[in-house]
């Protein structure tokens, strides 16, 4: 009656999910260990320290929601908001617009500082508007894939900190691909997932927050009524699932009994994180940058244009516009069903207009990006499309020879 | 500097997360698929139907949730309660205040119908509480994990049904290891898990409602945000992750982007439903009830007690009295180190009082029951205990001969 799973061969090269890490996928299907068993404890020590890495932060508390990515940012912006407290909100593309969504859902009083998506902010105009508008909490999207911009958060983080503001930062889309650096940039908590850059199925969301946020934490404490009745507190965390107090006591020796851990999606971060820490954060994100540089200098050798400043690009992705006339959806539709190879559309005003095209993590590979530029200009010259023939491919090589 | 996964072999005869099947471990490191090829969109079509076979349910609605079992409990209860909304739990057992932990987050006003942990109610008892307080909701466990009884729901779910009271049941323990009737029983909205009695690791929530539960979600549905600036809802859900009103039309030919899907485990659920799908629901009950027999014929030839009623068990969990001046919590030690086998503890009151004995999906096999009877009995002799040599696994192998 059913027929078994059919999982034809991909090459990703999409803001995420990106192909998964041989040895990820493996771990994944390792045996079960009960999530009390002292091997899976050790597991759970080892990921909390190698989560933190990719971070760059020494701070106490890192850890895994059982979620995807978005469970994080909401365990994380309900941990700090009340009903009324003032969140600030700077908006350069989609994703700014989920973290105000779920702001909303915890009844904040929200302000948005909303830019076109072009590029990302002066830090000097999100730092007036904290001033002007004096909030709890700032907001941010670190890499918007949207768009595939980058925003420069190194000032606007030590302001929050001078003036008491807490700042979170959603840095799904750079972690692991691009140096990211919470404890120097002043981020209080700040929020990843597995499925980009450190090529993890999708599923879990990570999380690192600093004492600031763990003290307001302890003082929204409440103990699971299964477990006692004592506890209670009139301010606690709306959500039970997404509530990084109780999480926090899970992962910590207390080992509080919450949610029964995902352990085999935490093999598979166990043996993601491993992979590129043994590789060298130095040397992934040079990876990371090289293979852009060919992404960059294919696409424009093949005469194409970009959606948005390149200064402020995410290594990660990169914005293409769709030429004139061509229709981008059957040109994505002709690069999976012939090509086996999957690029993205965009999101809100940008659909249709602009193709993402993703560089993360295994994904970020010499014969992935070759494939996808010469898929795309075979793809683009199957439609007739007005392009510089022969030229994108080469571009590509002549980064990756000249680097050697 | 981290080493390699290090996974012992364990025999796990917990009440979950018990051992994975194997085609589902094996199907969980298959390689990614974008969460809108049509590829992957074949596989969630097929588990949204695999999903209703356990519940015994015709309803449009069945999908995961991407988060562990209380995420799809959360999920639930927050998709019908307002604030000040009345809701109605009957509490035989510690997952009944994970249930009310919940509803009070969600600030319902709760009433518990309490009894001690020995039985479960009559279902007349729980018919006049609902007379009497008038919920709008009634929320209730199917098979309590904490003491191993199973509350018979047939008469209950019909009154509220007459009585336009929402009926909403958690599953979890007891979906794919016992027969369960969602239509016939008139329950709203149930739940269930993957690392129990279908074999998949644990991190997705199942959930399936009915068109009165629809209903309301269609009330309470809000598009995100960062998609349109159009319907917006002001009696919106409060939680963005576990808002079934979007998880439906991501789950439907809409697609709304929503979270991005946790392919592998969808992988492991396709498999893990589809293996006992293919055994035959009929045969997977009857395995679960013969190893069941087997293991309560076990305890008894020991000389060792239950707790609680025998004839309200469930068949997937045994709760066996730990012998007066036996040190439970030594003997677990024991087990899992010296024979790599794990039994549970209890929580609340029980807890040193009780082990519990698991007999769930693949690790409802004659050699584990097996396996645990005799191990359980070394380690009894070991230190000592005053139990009836010998006798176990005979009483168990007679059972096995005698169905032969």
């Amino acid at each position: 009656m059913f027929n078994e799973l059919v999982i034809p061969s991909r090459t990703i090269m999409t803001p995420g999910p990106v192909e998964s890490n041989p040895v990820a996928l493996q771990a994944m299907s390792s045996r079960m260990l009960g999530q009390f068993d002292p091997a899976f404890l050790t597991i759970m020590n080892n990921v909390k320290e190698m989560i933190k890495i990719p971070f760059g932060t020494k701070n106490k508390q890192a850890f895994a929601v059982d979620g995807t990515s978005r469970s994080g940012l909401e365990a994380a912006l309900i941990a700090l908001i009340e009903p009324g407290d003032k969140v600030l909100i700077p908006a350069y593309g989609r994703f700014a617009y989920l973290l105000g969504e779920i702001c909303e859902r915890a009844k904040a009083e929200i302000k948005y500082l909303e830019k076109d998506w072009t590029g990302t902010f002066d830090q000097e105009d999100v730092i007036e508007a904290i001033k002007e508008f004096q909030p709890k909490v700032v907001a941010m999207i670190h890499g918007e894939t949207a768009n595939g911009q980058m925003q420069a958060i190194d000032k606007i983080g030590p302001f929050c900190r001078e003036n008491d503001v807490f700042f979170m930062v959603d840095m799904v889309a750079t972690y692991g691909g691009v140096p990211i650096h919470v404890d120097e940039w002043c981020v209080d908590i700040a929020v990843a997932g597995t499925q980009k850059c450190i090529s993890v199925p999708s599923g879990l969301a990570l999380v690192t927050y600093n004492d600031r946020v763990e003290a307001v934490l302890d003082a929204r404490y409440q103990k699971e009524l299964g477990l006692s009745k004592d506890d209670r507190n009139e301010n606690h965390i709306a959500s039970n699932y997404l509530d990084l107090s109780q999480l926090q006591r899970y992962w910590s020796d207390e080992r509080i009994n919450h949610h029964t851990e995902a352990t085999n999606m935490i093999y598979g971060l166990h043996e993601g994180l491993r992979s590129i820490i043994n590789e060298g954060m130095e040397n992934v994100f040079a990876r990371h940058a090289q293979n852009d540089e060919a992404i960059v200098a294919g696409i424009k050798a093949m005469g194409l244009g970009f959606y948005g400043d390149l200064e402020t690009k995410m290594p990660t992705v990169t914005p293409v516009m769709i030429p004139e006339g061509v229709d981008g959806e059957a040109i994505r539709e002709l690069l999976l069903e012939q090509f086996g190879v999957e690029i993205a559309s965009s999101f809100g005003d940008l659909k249709g207009k602009v193709w993402r095209i993703g560089n993360m993590g295994y994904s970020s590979r010499h014969e992935n990006v070759l494939h996808v530029l010469a898929a795309l200009e075979a793809a683009l010259i199957y439609y007739d499309a007005p392009i510089n023939q022969g030229a994108a491919v080469k571009a590509a090589l002549n980064v990756y020879k000249r680097s050697n």
